[in-house]
């Protein structure tokens, strides 16, 4: 079996020691990466840019991320504030498409990541680095999803990832932590590890990968309430939207970055959009994960029913298997891929007439649509008031009937007499 | 307008009051069939048989009904037991393929109605009637079903629907119901109407068509609590399924039936399938919706996820996209469509091995499921137990990353020189 | 049977005599519609204005068209030349989407539908006319598509079909053409019937339409050779295409409608675009055509080639089903709805990149395309040149079918052990 | 760059030469396997069994083959005759979807090697190997294919890839194996490559592969007239089928391997079925092919035209969608993905009706469909021989188009008026 034999660099963009001049490292500040931060200065002897990306984190400590990278040797320690990019150039792309994979997760780690790409394709050109190292592993998508992006934007740039490459465990990550004076924070296993950004934070590992096992949901939880945590009142919210986009909250016009994080505390509170989610890896793999994504949720729901009332059957039909593309090309790493562009032009199209106010109560752990208000809803109606000749005429109903059923009741004939 | 004229006859299977010898009117004992069932005798100078179905309906006294019938002068008043024949051939189909239309709507009314039609023609046929007669409106989806699948089964048959033709509103119906002794039950004007059956309850009207409306939904639930009503305690249930098909519920083996019964009741009682909706009619008219459908609503979400488990990332992404055909399907009037029985070879396939048992929880409105244990799970700790070679080789990941990003890197590079 | 009763309106749309003050009757010069000019008069009591549409018809003598409706008493008698809207506005929308239905018709009479029903609207409004008149019969396809269309533009127009409602048959419309003194050019019985536009022709009618029999294609075709009547010698062409439009013939650079004008000799010449066809039309009937398009059918050969070698294996499968939907849109009348608009922004960010010059060879009924030059081109050689680092890697590939297979094995054995 | 290192194996099932103690090389008695043969004995130190499948190559003497293998060092050199589970377990399948990949190559490599993998297997396990070994090179479809059906079938088994392995281009192979004694029959250098079955045969390199270029076909073709050199007689030919199968050629009832292989000959004495073909690889490559598959192109036309007269527009519709599904997974290497048997089910599901007489003519390149008799066509003349009632009813048509534009109309007045 070749698990017993080193690992062999075989991909044309994996970095060898030898020609890595400068790289820039994805930091999160977190055992794995601050351990990389070393390892890669000892294995490739090479000088390391840490880079920090502001996506809307909620528990992590940016300035002494910062501070930590330096003292770990980093040559230079950036931190970028991405979060109105994020918002307005990735999450507005996913309300759009009503982002959510094999169910309801709404794919807050896949939307972050190309982003995170892009700017350590830019860092490193601006420092002049010829390769980028990340901490993910090698059985699960998120390499894809860096690897692919980066390439993409630059074909050139080499790839370290650690995690594959050496064969260190969590303890002998710990080990070496220690020898090379690398600070721990972390002192009590806690079996869980965290993905986290303004539109969401998912949770993995421990019990949690045992699909037969009820998850300890309070353990697991970082920011929402379970539902029965929750309060005992309803509350009810309003969220107005422009083109497919929040622009409201509460009557309350605001850019989406802060409907996004207001939502986020709400739906907390609530316990809404915490969702328990088995789901097929890119790689063939499965995996369950926890999602904690109230703000997403909330926001899904509400657009996808303001889409519904503005559209008709047919439209809503081929929109659920368009925003099915999305997601998948989304999950798997295919966010540059031509494919998306066109996806995006039909899902804007559909979104131009997405305007309008939507009410919706939380309430332990559910979110429903109690009220829909939009200026082109196509419930009759509102289309009533404007034009007479759009009432229904029941007697047209018969012929319709006649003909509508005429291919089946032909064909049911037809196989009735064979 | 021709609002304003008589209602004209156009559709060849339309009864004409001179060819119908004897009629079998789908009874259900309220206001408008029992109207109609005088009505039809003093127009159509005809005989009528009374005919109602028994699919689970929860409120009726069937009993009652068919007294009531006989009392209004039907020569024959048929309750026919289909409950049985609803759940293993149709509901079985319909859990199979996810049954859900334009979110979470299971389909409850439409499912119910081939039946129905299927019914009136063996009677028809039996007794020797050329015509069936039915309650539905002229601008619904009722109308399309019932009549399509009748003439599907039998071309020859006429079809009178009296609510089209006549020109009585509710207040022309009741007067005419005075005018003819017909007993009025309901003398409170509560404006819902609602159709019943083991797989759900739909309630229309009112406020409920008003969709910039909130909905007093204590008013208008029939079987199941509000979520504030339901208990505080969670409650866990397990199902078993074979083959798509639940068949144990907490650990008892039981009928689809039963199953389906006992999760109405567990379920209403938690406040679970309480849907408001928004949905296309075929008829190209937007409509609101309560539904009630607890069994439904768990049954549905156990077996999509148990379906997950057991398939690979192309499966569920296209099983999605078959149960989408197969609900607008159902819905659409086109359960006789040999499109249908495609679409049911692909599902049966599928479900083959859809086998295993899902824990879930019910609180508050909510369903979640928490466990899933299945024998042929491809999660990966499931398959490891009997067959080493499958275990993930990391060092395979950046072979794969170069190949799968290949053509977008192409094409990214291409775009970006022109 | 109802077919025995008089016809009766029930459409809330259909005009009654009494209503109609000014009617505009699509006026092509034929027996039905000069029968129709007069018959208008006479039943409805109205003036009728002709309108005639230049879309690039082959055979008809638009002056002397216009001439005869004025001597039937129309009292207006227009003709427009709509000629390059066609072209630039519906013809260059169909390319792009590769417009073929259920194989290779390219929907010439759909898509010259729409058009004429916006012409009728406009013209009625200008003239103060509330009605529009249309030759279609009641069991086809173009009755939906015209009437569809011009109630989408003005919901209060009403419609005059005259074939639907009377009840003469070719044999009573020559007796009443005889009558009133309208002139009769085909004296003898050609059981065919044609539409023709500068899209393609199609014939139906007399042995066409028993699919059991071979058609005597010499004597039905219009402008096409037979293949054993074309040239024995082949014939190459080049066409290029900007943004999927063809823009020059033979390197000569000239207007759309020249090209298409220009490919319908040559290719008539040499048998292409030929098309028996059996289809669905939209009122559940199956109907054989014979369609002579050999302009169209080069065109679309090309561009489909053309738009396969700049995209990728994702984007061209995608392509497809998206080209299928606008095809059955097209077609099923719904040139207006919202849907289409979504299918176009997808077709057009496609086509974007849909340049280059494309090689074919005509011979004997076939068209092959034979070279494909093009700046965006995929292919591996065409991007060597400017990109080593996109030369692929052999070693890679082992890696690529571990991971790409890992799930098929997973399933495979799963379903082995069971 | 790795290019320049030495090949690396990193995928688990990658064979080591010190555990390989017996392999099965799959055969074709051809430069590369030949050299193979040798190679492998020397490298891997281990006995070689070479395996040939017969599925119907035309050009190859399989004796010649067997007696070469054994001089060249074989232990066992077996000759497999698999042209009936071909024909009947394949061919069969692919019929019934129409196979056809990216416009009209028929998948006739991609259709063949589950097969040959499967064979591969078998013969390993017979005798006791655990490697097997194939010739395909490191850029293709064809080592996906292979290798990932052997690895369904059997985890344990070892893959040996030489090409992908050994750095000899086409000069140092022909050293080599004139250092070996091996009998090289083709001295003349020509630059295309055969891949051959009796659904086909495919041709690469030289020219073929620069599209921008016009192919000598002349030159390339292996079986097939050009159209040029085709008879000038058109010829018609009539083919039955059963439940999708082909049954009777010209009247006679013969198996579909007979049938296959008779449309081969007749078609290539046309020129039918060759296509110059540009396609998306599997691995992100484009390539431009030459096909010759008469016999496939005939037989998948006439099916699909025959399938569409017992069809309704809606199944016609959704089985292009499940055929194009089918067609990349066949190409795609996923022959036995589960997905595979659902859409097989499907398949199966809509051609038990697929039964009738095709009529077809050849001449000069094309085949067109003359004339189609089958017992369940939809065709209306064909019913309306039983069924009185399924006539079509003119007065219907308005009431269908009033509610069959009402929400397109809905939809664009509601646009106009914003």
């Amino acid at each position: 079996m070749n698990s017993t034999n080193h690992y062999q660099k075989v991909a044309s963009y994996e970095a060898r020691p030898e020609e890595v001049l400068k790289c820039v490292l994805l930091y999160s500040g977190g055992l794995d990466t601050s351990v990389m931060l070393k390892w890669i200065q000892d294995e490739y002897q090479c000088d390391v840019i840490a880079l920090t990306i502001d996506i809307g984190q909620q528990a992590d400590d940016l300035d002494a991320v910062k501070e930590k990278a330096l003292k770990l040797g980093a040559t230079e320690a950036i931190v970028l504030d991405c979060k109105e990019e994020f918002a307005n150039h990735y999450l507005a792309k996913g309300i759009k498409a009503n982002s959510s994979y094999q169910g309801d997760y709404h794919l807050s780690t896949p939307i972050g990541r190309p982003l995170l790409a892009q700017k350590a394709v830019k860092i490193a050109k601006e420092y002049g680095a010829n390769a980028i190292a990340h901490g993910c592993t090698g059985k699960g998508n998120d390499q894809v999803r860096l690897e692919a992006t980066a390439l993409c934007l630059d074909p050139t740039i080499k790839i370290i990832a650690p995690v594959r490459e050496w064969s260190m465990g969590r303890k002998e990550e710990i080990e070496y932590a220690k020898k090379h004076n690398i600070p721990i924070t972390h002192t009590i296993e806690k079996p869980y590890s965290y993905d986290d950004n303004m539109w969401g934070i998912s949770a993995e590992g421990g019990v949690i990968e045992d699909p037969e096992k009820i998850i300890p949901l309070a353990e697991v939880l970082q920011v929402c309430n379970t539902p029965e945590n929750a309060p005992d009142q309803k509350e009810l919210i309003t969220i107005a939207f422009k083109e497919g986009i929040p622009v409201a909250l509460n009557g309350a016009e605001k850019p989406l970055i802060d409907i996004v994080t207001e939502l986020n505390q709400i739906g907390a509170k609530h316990a809404i959009g915490v969702v328990v989610h088995i789901e097929d890896r890119l790689v063939g793999l499965k995996i369950r994960d926890v999602y904690e994504h109230p703000g997403a949720h909330i926001i899904i729901k509400a657009h996808k029913n303001l889409e519904k009332i503005v559209c008709t059957q047919e439209e809503n039909k081929f929109k659920t298997v368009i925003d099915q593309e999305w997601a998948h090309l989304c999950y798997n790493a295919q966010w540059l891929a031509p494919q998306m562009d066109h996806l995006n032009a039909y899902i804007d199209s559909v979104n131009k007439k997405v305007s309008g106010t939507v009410t919706v109560s939380l309430y332990k752990g559910s979110v429903q649509v109690e009220a829909i208000k939009a200026p082109r809803s196509l419930f009759n109606h509102a289309y009533a008031t404007f034009e007479k000749n759009l009432s229904f005429n029941q007697n047209a109903s018969p012929g319709f009937i006649e003909i509508h059923s005429l291919a089946m009741k032909t064909a049911y004939q037809m196989n009735n007499h064979h």
